[in-house]
């Protein structure tokens, strides 16, 4: 099957979307806690964090701030901190559920079912029993004008995460934890681990690092 | 285990590299065709594809100038067009090799065993067999002045899928293919499929749409 640009210009909104969204692929599912000046908290399922850099550590994600996720980002731009937070697979459905549009003054936390957890020293509210959490500290907004969305840039203040899942060499194993991976904005997944290979170099075929 | 950003500072280079960059979990391994204005063709790997939006049809991609991913960003600013590609998880060693540092005048295609493509009307190489090609024109270049790193967003200008792939909402069942995943620099995976979920509404349980 062959598409060309002006036939996805000519596409049915909605498939189009599933269709463009979807086809970007394997993606981390994570939910962006949050609370308003006021304390009134929020959570919600995000698709788009992005690996900006290590050193210093920062990461960024995409919002649109024609959906639910603009409590998120006014959360964000009032209070300048937020978490990132990864749950099991078999939390899928409770994720999913966390984009619903529920009324204001309504938390997703008590909504879906999830737990509020503070922690000393940070004001954001991070998901309690999550496999990985991560306190963010908002660096940067960068306006995409071609389509009106926004990248957040922030960077990472506080990791909490169990130490069984961290190897010698620093690599996160995930997968031990049966972290959720998703794709589009309704399809989730449990990859399987296949391989971690040596660094690359020509001529000289990878070997496994298992 | 409780890491603060003070203690992310005095990591080992390398080690929090890899512990940042895995820390951000599941993506989607793709491999990014150009050609020089000359005709010399790259072929590299990267895992920070992002959906921006589906009308018009945006993705992104960071990029690191510091490395040989700058073939891909000189190639894609000399160019404007380059390629998307998807491969499975069968043929995760040699995505992997396409980040060795070949020299200059040698195509990753040749040395790592991945045929060239050319598709009328579109003069940059897609990956041949690739369960996904995407045809891309350089859109925006966004420089993350932070740490020296470029997103560069392009606009999805052709696309071969499998019709089989497409479902009839226009969800890309990238599983049914074997689509492979990655995490870190060099972490393989494939996604098992858990569920497709309904659109979420306030108050009422998401259901399957298997």
């Amino acid at each position: 099957m062959h598409l060309d640009h002006a036939q996805l210009q000519q596409m049915e909104q909605r498939y189009r979307a599933t269709f463009i969204n979807s086809l970007a692929g394997y993606r981390q599912a994570v939910l962006i806690g949050t609370s308003s000046a006021e304390g009134q908290e929020n959570l919600a399922i995000f698709n788009s964090l992005m690996h900006i850099g290590a050193n210093p550590p920062l990461w960024a994600f995409i919002c649109r701030p024609d959906t639910v996720q603009r409590d998120t980002l006014r959360n964000i731009l009032e209070t300048n901190v937020y978490t990132f937070n990864y749950v099991r697979g078999d939390d899928h459905a409770k994720a999913h559920q966390t984009a619903a549009k529920y009324p204001t003054g309504r938390s997703e936390f008590d909504a879906v079912a999830f737990t509020p957890e503070y922690k000393a020293g940070w004001p954001a509210p991070f998901v309690a029993g999550a496999v990985v959490q991560v306190g963010m500290r908002f660096e940067e907004r960068i306006d995409i004008t071609r389509n009106g969305t926004i990248m957040i840039i922030g960077s990472i203040q506080h990791i909490h995460i169990s130490d069984t899942l961290v190897g010698s060499d620093g690599f996160v194993h995930l997968h031990e934890a049966d972290v959720l991976a998703c794709s589009g904005l309704d399809a989730y997944y449990q990859p399987q681990f296949i391989d971690r290979l040596s660094y690359a170099k020509p001529d000289k075929a990878p070997t496994s690092l298992r």
